[in-house]
């Protein structure tokens, strides 16, 4: 693997989810692969799960990591040819060049600005890393995507499915702030790459990027959507359409006990951090069918197959 | 041990006094103690003695260490059943299971509001620390104690102390702000639990929870007080009567050469940080009789000590 | 070494830029070096490069990291004999000696006030930790001095230079906000230990300390200065004369390709962060004689030599 932005860089997902399950079984067996090599982690948003397991992955591989609150620091200029006299000290061209020299592997976070839709699709921060940085990028949520959490979402169904093709619905919930669309397009991408049954439910005027859904089924009736799932993934976005608006609050689409009993006895899933009961009820979360604090956990091992995939197929191929 | 979330953890504080010496006098030799093990620091307030001291303590033990600013992210939600509508991104009860699954040992620090004494008497963050995540909790200062800072304090004591008796003055003194009682009321503690001689001194309507004093004697007069003393320790803290209230900015409280030589040539002592000319006067923390350096030396080998006692009696028992 | 604060603490500049190429050269053979101890990294501003690079260069030696950014906590107090009864809660004193128990090597940013030359310029500061805390410094730019940064440019110049006496040109460059002379100061006395030819060109009334720059040539034109010059090293500073005043925006400065065209095929040169089509056209940072990136990189080389020559000369003698 040259990267991981995205899963279209995976050659073969199913094979990468196997992988991640063999080194979850595989304990402390490979401290030595990263020794002498270091992993930067750059956020330009706040961090708490990628942040943590991506540090504890490197640890599990025996990479040094480095840390850095992009934000803290100054602002970055994108635009080129930009005349740098008001408050960006600094082009993404150099902070690119530069950083990636101080590591092997690059993390990055950065959500997106949620005003021009073209824009963020674009993956201006992301592409800039990749075109002016010379090492492996990890993406750690970008504009549009967040490969890192699809991986870890297949992974965690594949651990708890009870049949090979099981039905996952993928169902919009109430949030009181705009969110990106990341989650929801990789959660699909990954599902659909592993040829599971995608149902996904949202009001209308929430649909995602035709390109994304293909292969997926769009029910606007969350009772019907929820019928025979074995998987109700919840996860609030705004609208890819009106782009970064909020034209919903409808609380049908809360997950709740009530719409679960429809399902076959499915397993909740949220990428979180969640807000209960606005996106889901603390009767389903806290019940023996959900599995966010296993999903939180299998973000260690997908980030650490992740970077050994790199560092033996990149960086030491 | 368990966890390390106050004096009543510790099963035999004396002998734990011993352990953190012996660790002192044993230079690099627990390198690889904490091999392969992660331990997570929570800040939810700034620190500094404790933040870089725990860190060293864990290097010292060749553990790993994970650091978060939880207040750089998103406020955590603590109400069971809350309608997360609002500004509040995450509930304790994800945030304390996750992050516990990313580390073998969790250090947490949290302030107290100083507005509900009942509330921050019932230690909310800890106890949900204690009951959601799995993983054995240091406390690096909660609302109402600070137990490594009591530890290290006893340990210092047991240093310089002439008699093992010694007289130990625990003496109130001013300060801007309205501060916790932790520091005092673990002091306290631990003191008591050494079997030495506590004389606290305050202004009248300061007195400290009578269930942590219990067996002290207290004071008003701090000129009486210092009498015979081996030990002044001071330290600000607000009304525990009049919650997180200043009641006094009496300036007689003060640690100042006159009233030292009052006392048996007592050593001074501070938990750090300290107000210069407010809590204590310059040609008193510049003595030959300070200890506070000393002191935030010694942080470092109780948090050692305390990591290799949850390390050998709870993780690998 | 005993300390690395400014060149006067080196003995032999030039054997110490032979011993940072040689540290380049030798991959990962030095991981040994700093075994079991500890660089401690305070930022009382913020970095981008010196933070990665510094860690980067702990880590090639073996040596554990911790990284303070000191201003998320509270504000420290320097004047001697303060009533500290309003916003300092710590003064350096305690600090200093504190942090300096919990490393091995301390090192230190922060910026000049730029209000008061003689305070500045007295490096209140660096100079209370050297007086109070007792571990080496190494000083990761202070208020008028960045010698990491300057020995960084000799290095980069030595791999680069077609001459062993190259002719260097430091050439002031306009900046909406006022900066501190630190870079400048220590690129010129760099330059100037190395014996090369310094010729520094500034509107008038941006001349730089007396002291820092003798031996150097001053030249108000340009265009002058450029002529047949192996490096152009541009940097803005605000006035020293006129302290912390900007004085002059002149455009005349910026670096262009134009200007370029009159040297010897130059090298172009510059700390980072730098304001593109400000400080310097895009067509002049982006071409092939631009070094600003390998700067960038020698950081790490120069901080681990430094660190290496503290540790055999200083706390291994």
């Amino acid at each position: 693997m040259k990267q991981f932005t995205s899963l279209a860089d995976v050659a073969d997902p199913k094979a990468l989810v196997d992988k991640v399950l063999q080194l979850k079984a595989s304990g402390n067996s490979n401290r030595n692969i990263g020794s002498d090599l270091t992993l930067a982690l750059l956020f330009f948003n706040p961090s708490l799960r990628t942040r943590l397991s991506s540090q504890k992955a490197a640890q599990l591989l025996g990479m040094e990591s480095l840390v850095l609150d992009v934000n803290q620091g100054w602002p970055l200029e994108f635009e080129v040819g930009a005349v740098m006299n008001d408050n960006k000290s600094e082009h993404v061209r150099e902070a690119a060049a530069v950083v990636s020299q101080y590591c092997d592997i690059l993390g990055i976070r950065c959500f997106p600005g949620l005003k021009d839709r073209d824009e963020d699709y674009a993956e201006p921060l992301l592409s800039a890393f990749q075109e002016y940085g010379n090492k492996p990028i990890i993406n750690l949520e970008s504009a549009t995507r967040h490969p890192l959490q699809g991986l870890t979402d297949v992974v965690t169904i594949r651990e708890h499915r009870k049949s090979v093709k099981p039905k996952i619905v993928l169902t919009w919930a109430p949030h009181p702030k705009a969110l990106p669309q990341s989650v929801a397009n990789s959660f699909a991408s990954w599902v659909l790459a592993m040829d599971y049954e995608l149902v996904i439910t949202h009001p209308e005027g929430y649909e995602l990027d035709p390109n994304v859904t293909r292969g997926a089924h769009i029910e606007y009736d969350p009772n019907k959507a929820y019928k025979d799932a074995d998987v109700v993934y919840a996860k609030n976005w705004s609208s890819y359409r009106d782009y970064g608006k909020i034209m919903s609050n409808d609380g049908r689409f809360m997950v709740n006990a009530e719409k679960m009993a429809l399902s076959n006895n499915a397993f909740f899933m949220h990428c979180l951090p969640v807000r209960r009961n606005v996106v889901v009820a603390d009767d389903v979360i806290d019940s023996q069918q959900s599995l966010v604090i296993q999903q939180a956990n299998n973000r260690t091992f997908a980030a650490a197959t992740v970077m050994k995939e790199i560092i033996e197929l990149s960086i030491y191929e």
